[in-house]
């Protein structure tokens, strides 16, 4: 198959090729895009190429991972020339005839029609993995997050920063932000997207309207708070999950969440081990747990998840829609390229 | 008046020799009292002296902030010699006859017979004083809490600990954690203190208990999840406050806040900037801001606030709970020390 990467140089564009090489994804030839700047980087044995209208053409798939602005420009350009587009920008997601998928969550809104889908929020998707298998214990009403989201979500020049600040700290340097919009090195803040007229950040309107959409429940009431945290990988975020009657048991909770696919559960009271960012970042699974009843509501379970979001927040999904795409017939290795 | 801290070359001891310091506190002799270990330890023209119960006797005023187990072995002592004794500790929050005093909230538990104050839980004073000013509006029902908890909350030496590992690991070694269970720096991980048979650790039932008891609602409904960041010093916290009917409109939110005395709004949607620890530390005002509607809830609000954890959530709680008692006669300088 001859797969693009749109944004190979970004910190997901790197997950991205690990990721389709680690899991032996049928690649014939791979085509690195970016903008100028990076074009003629050098990433193992390709060179990266500028983003054209030419350079996004003649490819069977294409991951789009530089931003909204990019994917409207190049996804049209290279499905028209025949690709199938995996977007991972918040460009296409809330777009009716587009799907957006978790492929453990809803892979069933997934067509051989389908010639773009949209690769969800990271906050988004590592949230659903966490209550997707409560979903079957009860009808869930309602949904309350607070995030402790990790500066690599804000791209590689993000944890640049932190490490160079963190550093000027220790050595007792003054340090003026820069890429991210406050000091991120011993700080937390309100995640840096801006923030609408109903008080809520990009990011969590994101992760509220695409909860609804990818689990079908467009009245889902959820709340989310992102903030900030000196992480370099994996978000983490505190979940209360409220139900309509009594909530299931501690027990009923843990046992789903151990059946279910791409999740590990991480729930020792003894050590006091639960998710944590240092052991989510880098492995392809969720964590969850800290799984107790909440002492406010008879009806209400809370949760910890940590998620690695450059990996099932982004590549790792990405890759997973593909692979589906593969599976059901509608990318065909050696075949699509005659469409081309 | 004859004034001792306990604990003295801790976190809080060492804020609270500052915090009597610079509020002019009516200090005729200041006793520096510490574990063995520390004996001998020059603070400025103090020289710290091993507590025993003859170093904790002959006080008007006794500050403890040395663990639970050294103020039940010590405060007994000094009440029996003549001095009133504010306790940083958790040893006698809960108790019945213990006033446990946030002033801005309920000085009016504090009655002169009282010799034993409780200072309380550095968690629940930042949430409450955010909390409190909203408790006007309405009937508050339930309030659900996540927090961003700073490594000073655990003492100087995980401070120690967060510096040290975090230059580590820039430096590309590996770090085994040591004062703190989990790696702290560029992590977060659920509070340290012990988990309980219902799942919650000893910070979260402290937060429970005591803002039940510190409001005189012993039937709200409050459910916190602790978690410790990476922040050096103040506790960040992300609250919702359920109403039983119909919330505040964000504008009376906001300028109830503005009226509450020890509370500073940050609440500035344009530039992105709300309280955010490196702002909250190292002044008297606990930083509350964020302030929008519950989207999931119409009888909710939800808040940011963070708050300097050594300071009003710790010294500078108990040195205004001793200005007080000054206040209203119930220690008298020049007096007291006839008593001893």
């Amino acid at each position: 198959m001859r797969v693009g990467i749109l944004g190979a140089t970004g910190a997901v564009g790197l997950e991205l090729i690990q990721i389709l090489e680690s899991r032996n994804f049928p690649v014939e030839s791979l085509r690195l895009l970016a903008s100028e700047r990076s074009a003629g980087t050098q990433l193992g044995p390709h060179t990266v190429v500028c983003a054209t209208p030419e350079s996004c053409s003649g490819l069977d798939l294409l991951f789009c991972s530089a931003g909204a602005q990019r994917s409207r420009d190049f996804a049209p350009v290279a499905i028209a020339s025949g690709a199938t587009v995996i977007d991972n920008s918040s460009a296409f997601r809330m777009d009716s005839d587009v799907p957006l998928i978790i492929p453990e969550i809803n892979m069933g809104a997934l067509r051989p029609e389908h010639k773009l889908v949209a690769n969800p929020n990271c906050t988004a998707i590592i949230l659903l993995m966490a209550i997707k298998p409560l979903l079957g214990l009860g009808t869930v009403e309602r949904v309350i997050v607070s995030t402790y989201q990790s500066v690599s979500g804000a791209g590689a020049a993000a944890v640049q920063e932190l490490m160079a600040q963190t550093r000027a700290i220790l050595d007792g340097e003054v340090v003026t932000p820069n890429v991210l919009p406050h000091q991120t090195a011993f700080n937390v803040f309100s995640h840096n997207t801006e923030i609408g007229a109903d008080g809520y950040s990009e990011e969590e309107s994101k992760v509220i309207n695409e909860s609804r959409k990818i689990l079908g429940m467009p009245d889902l009431k959820i709340n989310v708070t992102c903030i900030r945290v000196p992480v370099i990988r994996a978000h983490t975020e505190s979940i209360t999950v409220e139900f309509a009657g009594r909530a299931p048991s501690e027990e009923a909770v843990r046992e789903a969440l151990m059946r279910a696919p791409g999740v590990t559960v991480v729930d020792d009271r003894v050590r006091n081990l639960f998710p944590m960012p240092i052991d989510a970042g880098g492995i392809d699974d969720v964590l969850v747990g800290r799984i107790r009843q909440d002492l406010s509501n008879p009806n209400a379970i809370c949760l910890m998840a940590s998620g690695d979001q450059l990996r099932k927040g982004a590549a790792l999904n990405a890759v997973q829609i593909a692979e589906i795409l593969v599976a059901n017939g509608t990318l065909v290795p050696g075949v699509m390229t005659h469409r081309a």
